[in-house]
């Protein structure tokens, strides 16, 4: 459904089904007249993927479980394309209405509906924030570790939608091992239950985990049971400088072979490190001749043991090459090393039009992804600022337009990050580590999928969406 | 395809269909003739599960994944039934060849490829051992947690097809939880992998957790990559015997309410724990009045700490009504204890004709659910005797039929079975928390699954396996 000629950002290479009135109609009496909104809505059209948009024609907004399940019985009835949103901070287009239809925007399904101390659990609609429940269950003792780089505004839902990750995962990790449970609206109108509450279950093939990082293809998630762990007492930051990228990205492995799980392992280019501090106005330990900066937190309960494990982890940066390593004194050094780092993704936009890629491969092979990123980089002509989360050999790749021509932007960068794709598959990883598929990365797959795999997902996705109503015009 | 009238395991229920000889000349052709066998093969129409047997008619051993696809092609073109099965050490009968075809056995496909120091990574087939593979990582100072009961037969690739747990799961999950990527022979014989080396990955819909827990529903594992950990240096095991099962299931909570993680949190029914002791000729210390025994085991790199841990569990368990708390302070003593915990399922057995259940709760609701068995025994005359993990509120409930009549053994005791299902659905739970449906729990499937999640599931069994040759007659 891309358009390789056009450029796969090319609205106009979308069929456009416009909603009829009478529909409309239909749609405003399920959820309320007020909650059907067809003007001042072109933000809806938007996510925070480089500069796409695609005009969104009506904005649903359901209050329950119920009327979402109602809506979709109602699009499927009438072949309706609906464009589930969340909070609208996705990285690869993924809610984006390219076809019209309509979007179903989750923001009122906001509620914490409990937090079962007993049980190390808590149950929410999609619409609640991710920092919010962070916090809300933080109050309670216990711990909610995925933290994607958008946690104060992205909402859980959209977690769930691209399986999403964050610093935490190389300790704790990602969404998807947080998700005991899933009341999910089937685009056939019905809605179920895809597990149970519990931790263990061998009852059926497992749909919930199907539904994790199915980026609304098949139907729409309307409550969601977390687990929770213990909320760990204390935490050390450590950053560490380094000359070279092969260096530190050395350094990542060593530190994980000292046998020290680190709660976040984080590497940051130099030139993402200077954009961000700027822009948000960040003091930040700059020292001369870093290539890299390498962000260490551990975790736990005894801040002895945290400093006993530290000293294991020194020599061994050290060893590495690491320049020197800061230890941060105070809660604010911490917020401000965090803050940098949270800030790359969202500020490097701010110096070019950018293509972000979010590359993966077994940790150990870092140091041979980075050091191809930048070789296909000089042989086309681009630049990049790497970054990420390095201790799942997660890294992200902005790869800056500055003043390349529209030719070699749309032309050429894509043959160069088709290699950078190859060279993840060959090294064991894979395209995409936690930002999903959506629009941006469709024209790639073929670099990890065969036919055979596109015909398994086709064939899900006809069993639960008959009518293929669920985000049309995406990698499916 | 359960006969429920004639009770679901009436061999004769099942419709047999014959491999013709031709067919039986391909297959060898295929794989080799000495490795094609029709004669001295009962122990294939075997597993752990109760007294089920259903005879095979061939059986099949294949050398590599390609001769796996190879078979599973012959056998779709031929609409042949395909048993797959590991090392027979199911408790649900779910590999049992109910219609005949052919049983698929994995045993030849043993060979553990690699051990990835670097990225704590395990590549194994699908026939090697759980225990040998252990070992193997242990060796090289890294760990692999899911240890079924079993773990000292069982094979990997069963544990994949059931979603296996075991004692360690409070801590570290189960065997999904490890599983990064398969390796999979689909049943039109095309050989795929489902995902990649990578912890993080949002390339498409998850077929890797589709597959496991699918019991071989779906396709045939023939390559698993498995995540590893650092091995815990140190451990610690106390005993504690409560004179009531109440207490003992209050005890669960207020253990993990602490904060500590145990890598283990067993409860053990006296009776249990009385015929394990005899048949392996265990020395336990039995302590008058006990009704329930719990097992604590904490793991980590530094015994001063665990102690320290140890102590706050220590007053926990003593509040909750333990009658002492004895530390192992030997290894022997460590393994005597544990030997006496995983044999209760395999010993049982002699007492008397059972069946096993496998319910799973939330943990908080372990009170109510032990209390709900009991009393469900009581109405229906049935003795159970119940132990497992209860840090996962996975409760292993073997039903003893000693000198009950036939007709109350296939009728009612089934009734009362359902009740406790119909209990654990009520608390927010399901009816199988690591054994799998197979033959045997395909008759409550009701208790949890609307018509819709059948739909589903039939839907997503006939994308992977449209003629449906993959282990019929079980419960899709």
């Amino acid at each position: 459904m891309v358009c390789p000629k056009l450029g796969y950002f090319e609205p106009n290479y979308y069929k456009r089904m416009m909603v009829s009135n009478e529909c409309i109609e239909l749609i405003k009496s399920t959820v309320g007249e007020q909650h059907v909104h067809t003007q001042n809505i072109e933000n809806y059209g938007r996510d925070y993927t480089e500069d796409l948009f695609f005009a969104p024609q009506i904005v649903v907004k359901p209050g329950s479980a119920a009327e979402v399940a109602a809506v979709l019985r109602l699009c499927n009835e009438h072949k309706i394309s609906v464009y589930t949103r969340g909070a609208g901070t996705g990285l690869s287009g993924g809610s984006l209405p390219v076809s019209s239809g309509i979007v179903l925007a989750m923001e009122r399904l906001n509620k914490i509906l409990k937090i079962d101390e007993q049980n190390f659990q808590g149950t929410v609609e999609p619409g609640v924030i991710n920092e919010v429940f962070r916090q809300a269950v933080e109050s309670k003792g216990l711990y909610y570790p995925p933290d994607p780089a958008s946690k104060g505004s992205c909402f859980l839902g959209g977690n769930i939608a691209h399986g999403s990750g964050g610093p935490r995962a190389v300790k704790y990790g990602t969404t998807k091992d947080y998700v005991l449970n899933l009341e999910v609206a089937l685009p056939t109108g019905e809605l179920i239950w895809t597990g149970a509450n519990t931790v263990k279950n061998s009852t059926g093939f497992n749909l919930t985990q199907l539904m994790v990082g199915s980026e609304g293809l098949l139907g729409v998630v309307t409550k969601i049971v977390f687990r929770l762990v213990s909320k760990p007492k204390e935490n050390l930051l450590m950053l560490a400088p380094f000359s070279t990228a092969e260096d530190a990205a050395k350094a990542v492995n060593a530190v994980l072979l000292t046998g020290v799980v680190p709660s976040a392992l984080e590497l940051m280019e130099v030139s993402g490190v200077e954009i961000a501090a700027t822009a948000t106005k960040t003091h930040f330990p700059f020292r001369e001749g870093a290539a890299f900066y390498m962000l260490v937190e551990l975790d736990g309960d005894n801040q002895e043991l945290l400093m006993q494990q530290a000293e294991q982890v020194f020599p061994v940066l050290e060893d590495c090459g690491a320049m020197e390593v800061m230890l941060a004194d105070s809660s604010d050094l911490k917020e401000q090393w965090w803050k940098v780092r949270r800030s790359i993704g969202e500020t490097v936009k701010s110096a070019s039009i950018y293509k972000e890629e979010d590359t993966v491969v077994p940790r150990a092979a870092l140091p041979q992804l980075l050091t191809a990123v930048k070789e296909i980089g000089n042989r086309y002509g681009f630049t990049s600022v790497c970054y990420g989360h390095a201790g799942d050999g997660n890294l992200h790749v902005n790869i800056l337009k500055y003043d390349l021509s529209d030719e070699a932007w749309n032309i050429e960068v894509p043959k160069g990050i088709r290699e950078i794709f190859e060279v993840c598959k060959s090294l064991g990883g894979t395209i995409i580590g936690e930002h999903g598929i959506g629009l941006v990365q469709a024209q790639y797959l073929d670099v990890v999928f065969d036919p055979i795999h596109f015909e398994l997902m086709r064939g899900i996705k006809k069993v639960f969406d008959p009518n293929g109503i669920m985000n049309p015009g995406k990698w499916i």
